[in-house]
């Protein structure tokens, strides 16, 4: 503990903006050296063009190694840094290979056949590849035709297949046509009714059908850039300047983000998105920085769709294990995406030949003044006198989109002062739709499992699920998981007036089973603690789970999408902590079977009672389309809070000044 | 509809910034001279100077007239005003009476006993003159002097005593003592073992009884006035500056405020707080406003404590049906309460002897910039075209903070241009606390009801809920309410090979008993409709309940505080609009014994389908104290929002320009 707090306020001193190279840090992500290195280390072992990188990531040290590293002094840091290894995931000769590459080294020290069922994830260059097959097939062509259609604004994308039950599963996917003309909204417009399947290790079509015509949905109303639609425009809204006369009050060294009370290394992976990795938030009372959270992040997105029919049963995507939810991030627009006080961070992936891509403003870093009040209270009961004290809450936003093809997910990482890390989930983009014959509801007599939302368009209902691997090390690695079980007690002896009270009834997990919760059933606080450590009332030092919204899977268990998504079917799982373990739906995810899950893991039941633990959090949404969403959607907003219990000793924002308010008196302003 | 929207319109062109005077609306509060003339019309009726004001509230119009006088032209509104009628309710020779008085006849025009149980709200003279009489009370001296203590520092508090099956309920309050010796935070200092009764009519005490001597909890580490507390202070947060060049975005007119495409009225009770009436929100596509919300207020907190032992078992508050949500108002701070950008408004309320009492800052109003996204979509699907579209998200707050004695509640209602309104909740302020022998966690043996904070100090286990009254009228008065049930369908057939989906059961409730829901039972949307009016499509005009937390009460159903509370057994209750069902709990809730409650109306099981309906809503927090809660606790968040539902015929916000960025560069700063 000592050693980890010595390292954090040692990099805090350390400062050098955004210089990764001079300061690297065992947890950051590949660099675009790295990546040009471990493509030539590849590249002289496979020189075949069949060889395909579908996966390069950091294979990050033993937690041992990551923690013994931050006990050394900054220099012996620099020169001890743990070898730089790296996972690749490639195809090649219709196998799967996981390759461990050493840098130092310079070579390849480890090479395996994946063996089990699913393929690793997809790249975008093969997706594109498969995108484009349709559009020079002659039936398909045909079909084109047929409908009225000019081939040449078609747009085509890939979908994963899943898996339904089938004995053979070729690495395959599945093509869904759009007409772009007039509108930049080709999700609005689908060419129904007919259905394609790309092998993709052959990259050929397969499987071709043209089993009905729907008209297109026609373009009107389906825009949505501004340089394109007409007035009138509105609501008009103003605007406001966020001068900060010292600048933004964080600092970024390499990865490694400190503010106020907080210090966090944000990572980033093809499939995960950002990692926030030893968070660690300073105790003002014991002048130290104290461990919170070791690695976090979104683990899958599971998204089923809910029509089963011919052309849609198969869409239940799993937007990080399939599409990669870092390789789809979105560059960040400044003032827009992010505010005006803002810092951006770039980040790199490995494309299907191995080399670096750079995604501009992957990241933002910024303070959040959301006008929230952090503490308040006001007194009037002492005489002769009114108290009103007041702090304003300011925090530190990690902010991240990825579009997964239709879909904008804007994943926030928010610190409080209070110890409080709020994550937050908003849903935007576009709807994926269906096109349909009919113009009103009046005419439906079917189930469309939709909503129609304009003409010719069926806003098929869907959900999202979002797991979280959250390994939480409060205070040090060995922690437990307690359920605060609030149960009502009735009276019945007459002692008290009252017939009723509620007791807190505390109940630590001995074993995974212990810990698998679905919320809604039974109010309880959640809790993961330090039992090694307690305040000085003796309370166990924690940090609590609150979740805002409980959603459950509405498939049946042996579904097969929910057998692949079976670590949904829980809102909390409590594992060991266990470096293999990364990712809930397996580690080859595409057309999968879920025999690698965090559900048949946890089936092992193995002991969670004061050991390294990691914490898996799911929220969901169910999304029964509306107008408003068409034809892009509102955000609506999800998340939790991790929030500290009995942690601190006191209120660890008690002694917070609220930020001055800052005067511009001498401006000539310019909108 | 036509005519409510010309209001709107014409109320917005009308300008006049804050002179509720020149421009009176039926629906605004008393003013400061209506005040007057109120105590003047009832005090010529009653001189005597036992007679006291308990509530003066505005006796709203009916709806209809509301309505029909919307419907006229603006210079006919201001001579055809509904007659202002105000409700007063008096304590009088031992009796409570409502007395209606009309202004324009001068006179009161008619005059009831209230014949029920339970008494009206506690007035604060009253409360701070029971509070005073134990200072002077010889056995109370004797008892402070027992423990070695100085009755010049100790402030006593008054607490509504409930009802626990007693049969003859005197009006009477409890008294419970702190000692302020060395901090400003009374209520960490409880002097245990001593109870209190004041009868109130009689303003004198009926029962003392001094049990047991605690020792009181130590003063050090209970202060939090920043001038009081000794450094080091942190963490450190630096602040903005919120210039805008074309000052707020929106205009207040006396008590309506317009603001980007929503219009509507911001009133004030002494009982319910802030009430938001006439919300209308403009349709850019229909060109017009459109009413959402008839009327708003939260109806009632219930905040009952969970030690069922001799001094605390009555602890079961109803804040504002006894305590006066409105009159426990905190004036809010500029700057830290609310952003630089924040307009403030005032409101007056009746003191015991009827005259206006001024609480400054009553309301903020200001737009928050709270860095979200209102939508985006990033686009690489159409080939060497990369479309990113991005809005971001600014919104309009009314916020309000009530202190009822030891918590402070921020409440917030926030429109969106969405078309949504969020309903905000912060739980801040300092926790009731109970001395106790115990110094650590190890000592106890015992129940303790609630969590051991520092030396000697228990933070009670409670709840908060909070009841909302939502008069929504969508798009008109009649109105139904809807639920959406997703329900699994299991696929027996074959005909997919999908196993289940989930499907939408649309099922319109016909009466009250349809309408009642605990949530987390069974997932649903839950909708208030226009059944009479439908989109293009054919969609009903709706507005969708989104909640963000299930909580529900733990007492069991027949104890006394449950009885009185029956309006919490449900999350949501729906019942015909009734002008006299405003109060969930009752209109005379101090020692109420819950047979006029929402629970008890509905059982009546009235129609609901196609009619004017109001939503109760209950939100709740299940508090379990940690010791950062002490001593004064960071905030807690809790809220809903009302989110429309093809209510627009697409995204209302799709033609929304982001604010440009206001740049501010040839400046002098000053922090």
């Amino acid at each position: 503990m000592k050693l980890f707090t010595l390292f954090v306020l040692i990099t805090i001193l350390w400062g050098c903006a955004q210089c990764s190279s001079n300061n690297p840090h065992p947890l950051d992500p590949p660099t675009r050296s790295e990546f040009k290195l471990i493509q030539t280390i590849v590249r002289r072992a496979y020189p075949s063009h069949s060889f395909t990188f579908q996966y390069v990531g950091l294979d990050e040290p033993d937690k041992t190694t990551i923690l013994s590293w931050l006990s050394l002094t900054p220099q012996a840091r620099i020169k001890n840094l743990p070898p730089r290894q790296f996972l690749v995931i490639a195809r090649y000769q219709k196998q799967s290979l996981e390759i461990i590459v050493d840098l130092a080294a310079k070579s390849i020290i480890g090479t395996k056949v994946y063996e089990g069922h699913g393929y690793p994830m997809l790249t975008l260059d093969e997706q594109y590849l498969a995108s484009e097959l349709l559009l020079s097939y002659g039936a398909f062509k045909e079909s084109v035709r047929k409908r009225g259609l000019n081939v040449s604004e078609v747009v085509c994308s890939t979908f994963s297949v899943g898996w339904f039950g089938e004995v053979k599963t070729p690495r395959s996917l599945k093509i869904k046509c759009y007409y772009t003309n007039g509108t930049a909204n080709l999700y609005a417009r689908p060419l129904e009714g007919i259905s394609a399947v790309v092998d993709l290790d052959e990259m050929r079509i397969v499987d071709y059908t043209d089993r009905f015509i729907v008209a297109v949905p026609k373009a009107e109303g389906t825009e949505y850039r501004a340089s394109k639609l007409k007035p009138p425009f509105g609501p008009k809204l103003n605007g406001i300047g966020v001068p900060q006369h010292a600048g933004p009050g964080f600092n970024v060294d390499g990865h490694t983000v400190s503010w106020a009370n907080w210090a966090f290394h944000v990572g980033f992976d093809i499939r995960a998105g950002p990692i926030i990795s030893l968070a660690s938030v300073y105790d003002l009372e014991k002048q130290k920085y104290r461990q919170v959270l070791y690695r976090g992040f979104i683990s899958e997105l599971f998204v089923p769709y809910q029509d089963p029919t011919e052309d849609w049963y198969y869409q239940t995507y799993f937007d990080s294990g399939e599409y990669g939810f870092g390789q789809s991030a979105s560059s960040l627009q400044p003032f827009t995406d992010c505010p005006a006080n803002a810092v951006f961070l770039d980040a790199y992936y490995a494309s299907a030949d191995g080399s670096p891509v750079k995604i501009h403003n992957a990241f933002c870093i910024f303070e959040r003044h959301s006008v929230d009040i952090m503490w308040r209270h006001t007194e009037i009961a002492i005489p002769n006198e009114v108290i009103t004290e007041v702090r304003s809450d300011v925090s530190l936003v990690v902010r991240f989109v990825s579009t997964v093809g239709n879909y904008d997910y804007v994943i926030d990482w928010e610190f409080k002062p209070s110890g409080s890390i709020k994550l937050g989930v908003g849903l935007t983009g576009i709807l994926e739709v269906k096109a349909g014959k009919y113009t009103n509801t009046d005419q439906i007599k079917e189930d469309i499992y939709g909503t129609l939302l304009a003409d010719n368009t069926i806003g098929i209902y869907h959900d999202h699920f979002l797991t979280y691997y959250l390994d939480l090390d409060i205070d040090g690695e060995d922690n437990s998981f307690v359920k605060t079980n609030l149960e009502t007690v009735r009276v019945k002896d007459h002692t008290t007036p009252r017939k009723s009270y509620w007791a807190v009834v505390s109940e630590t997990a001995k074993t995974e089973a212990d810990a698998r919760i679905k919320f809604g059933v039974k109010p309880a606080d959640l809790l993961v603690v330090n039992p090694n450590r307690k305040t000085k009332p003796g309370n166990k030092i924690g940090y609590r789970l609150i979740p805002n919204s409980v959603v459950h899977p509405l498939l049946v268990n042996d579904d097969y999408p929910q057998v692949r998504a079976a670590f949904t079917n829980y809102n909390v799982w409590v594992t060991p902590y266990n470096k293999s373990e990364k990712w809930a739906a397996g580690s080859c995810v595409d057309r999968s079977r879920g025999d690698d899950t965090l559900g048949v893991w946890s089936l092992r039941d193995r002991e969670i009672e004061n050991k390294d633990i990691v914490l898996w959090y799911t929220l969901g949404f169910h999304h029964v389309p509306s107008q408003e969403d068409f034809p892009v959607m509102p955000t609506l907003s999800g998340g939790f809070e991790l929030r500290p219990t009995n942690f601190f000793e006191n209120n660890p924002v008690l002694k917070v000044k609220s930020p001055k308010p800052v005067h511009w008196p001498n401006c000539t302003s310019q909108s």
